[in-house]
């Protein structure tokens, strides 16, 4: 029987501002990555965030960004190593003991939005990640792209990688994300889960190039701002149990 | 023999902005309050002021704020109890990452500027913060006022309080704090000296009204932006060894 | 014929955070209070606000707040004077700049969340700020409710002052204003109209005593994120009509 | 006779941090660019410098940032045009209420750190910055390197472009600024003036490679933070003036 994760990120509110549908993405995802607060998120939603996940039996992870709240963490920004180990620890450190009052342990880290894309292709940036969540906890899993700087050194480092893959976008040959085209529709939630199906069982995938490529993937992201995301991860969820594809935490399989 | 603990707040830079002379006042004091990032202090100077604190062997706590930056937590905020023990939770969750990546623990937690002020007279608000901190560790020892809200609430939940006294600052006869007066001086470290030894072997303090009152000092703040604190430290500490005063963290005390 | 203004707090939105019905809104309200930044409203959402304003024919006024965006600018905090006047000086000059690109003037002030509330009451407060306003622009209108420590000491000062009433809220008998009760519903449009009909043709209003008290409608607020709120505005705008009410800027009014 | 103008990064102090030593350097200087925010000062030390420079009849600019508070704006950060203008415009805005209350105007712009290296040499956002400005105040004076895209744009657009030479770094042969290598020293107070007496007399300089290189150098800046900052200030002044240099605000030279 074949096995896949589902994350996306949540407790991406903040103050008075809601964002996401958590409460509908709780029910149909395995792992959540919580933002911690420098993009998103604030002690408060943490804290009713991580109880969400433990209500619905779904495992916790980090979701630690550059600190830039005005732009959602979606702006490359240029830190020191120092300053991004350190970012990271903080934040981890945060949501670890929200973590502890639930009850819970933080099983993986995926870091967030620009933080992650530049992580991918540039190694300096993915070791310093790789570093400081080694140095937190040596077991911690690590969401990564296939091909990427993060996975390659991840795994020289003898860490435990999740190789990633997206619902809702498309992917290169060397399994990287394509940024939605303007106008691009990502509403046929079927056509997404197939492909998601395809990913699993034959670890291949219709790239952007128009070849089929393969991609292993252990976790697939749904974004939460996707219109339609609890729609589209309740058919991801269907379509994986036809398929004998059963959705479980990322440490059940890396 | 008698015993004492002198604690400080340190790590209050933030970012290019220096705070306080860290490096000196950690050679005489024996427990360090640091900034969470709250009122002040960032990720890298939390590190950096943990590893500081075991380079001089001086005990830890946490120092956790309102969020103030712009005030520094100096300003009374109107927040609910669930926004105070939120507040809490993630500031110390945040400190205890840093601290565990130095190989030490969090002993103690001294609520920062208003929020201590605040405390101090405010049941509520002495509650959320000390159900917060016995959630996180019901060993963490809690700094507080003589006759205060938090002392009293704090000794019947069966936590530890350490009772504080200020080596800068002028006492109620009850053992609170009195704001400096406009030109006041604190300048004559003989004379605070001579009034920090007596509060802790006489349990006895020349109060503002010119009183004698009955103190109880386990723990003496001197304020990092004091002029002259470093100095002011060193001779403390001097007079403590001259008066049969052990200096030792509060965990020795209480 | 009868004149008044409808007002509504806008622009709150931050980053990628939407609040509020802004588009819906600006079609049945006269003056919008546009958020500079402290509380919600980011420059990008600052400039597209005054420029929505504009296209609508609504005139735009300054709704500057404590420095809390965290709290959205509802909390209580204990500012000095001085720190209350470079606040607002700041904020209105934020957003004159905008105004000045749209070739918009601010006609009024509203100071927001827990600024005005405590404005109303608290004298020193109310100084503060009708001194920041005056000093910027002698001609510019503050809102203030009935009866307030602003609208008193606004007039003495020889300021233009509008009185204010809420669409969405019940009123003390002296013109103050009833947070909502739990569960509180105020989605009885025809009602809310009738009352706010009766304010500006009247000058009455069935207080929370339920007495029939005086008051002086200048402008009605609709709350932005009241449920239906855009519903409730153009039922309002249209009530108004039908009772030879005209909606019109406050600057034709005071 | 030669005219030249000393200008100086001012009111970069934030809250209770102070930064830099604005009240030595004013004395010396003919223009003062001011932090509006975004990457240090905050509305009260912007009026306060605003005041002091008018105090000394220093002129001032605007000195926008990115928005990294964390960062003191000299991290670069991929923002988009849009925003850049938004930033400058708020920033700008908020100055210049603080400007009118003094009775002063905003004479010049001088991006900070990172937003100004990088528009040194991207044409985007240069043409960003300059359009942003030239919207707000056709008349207002841009600082900017030699041979860059904000001078070749800027003077373009028809602009009033000042070129900028800096008093405590080396240049490249093209006008461009070399960052201090680690251990530099810049304490030879009178090197450092001859050096900036023959850029405005003989328009020459001896660039980093070690031959000279023409350069235009109609301001000239101090670096705040520059270790005896006003020392070199007030050398720099006297120097200016024995070979009979006036040292003038920058809107009697461009």
């Amino acid at each position: 029987m074949y096995k896949v994760d589902i994350n996306c990120d949540m407790g991406e509110s903040f103050g008075l501002y809601n964002f996401g549908y958590d409460e509908e993405m709780m029910k149909y995802i395995s792992s959540a990555n919580i933002a911690c607060g420098f993009h998103a998120g604030d002690p408060q939603i943490m804290r009713e965030t991580v109880q969400l996940a433990k209500e619905n039996g779904v495992t916790i992870g980090a979701h630690p960004s550059f600190p830039d709240l005005l732009g959602f963490g979606r702006r490359e920004m240029n830190c020191t190593d120092t300053e991004i180990k350190d970012y990271i620890t903080y934040q981890i450190g945060a949501l670890r003991e929200f973590s502890r009052l639930s009850g819970l342990e933080i099983q993986h880290c995926k870091p967030h939005g620009s933080l992650y894309v530049m992580a991918m292709e540039d190694e300096k940036l993915a070791k310093a990640i790789l570093e400081a969540i080694a140095t937190i906890d040596e077991n911690m899993i690590v969401f990564a792209l296939n091909h990427s700087a993060v996975s390659y050194l991840g795994n020289k480092m003898g860490m435990r990688i999740a190789l990633e893959a997206f619902a809702d976008r498309d992917h290169t040959t060397t399994g990287g994300i394509v940024p939605l085209r303007k106008g691009q529709k990502i509403d046929d939630y079927q056509a997404l889960a197939d492909r998601a199906v395809r990913m699993v069982k034959e670890k291949m995938v219709r790239a952007d190039t128009g070849e089929d490529a393969e991609i292993i993937a252990q976790t697939i992201c749904i974004h939460g701002d996707t219109p339609g995301a609890s729609e589209l991860a309740k058919w991801m969820s269907e379509e994986m149990k036809k398929n004998d594809i059963e959705v479980t935490s990322i440490n059940n399989i890396v």
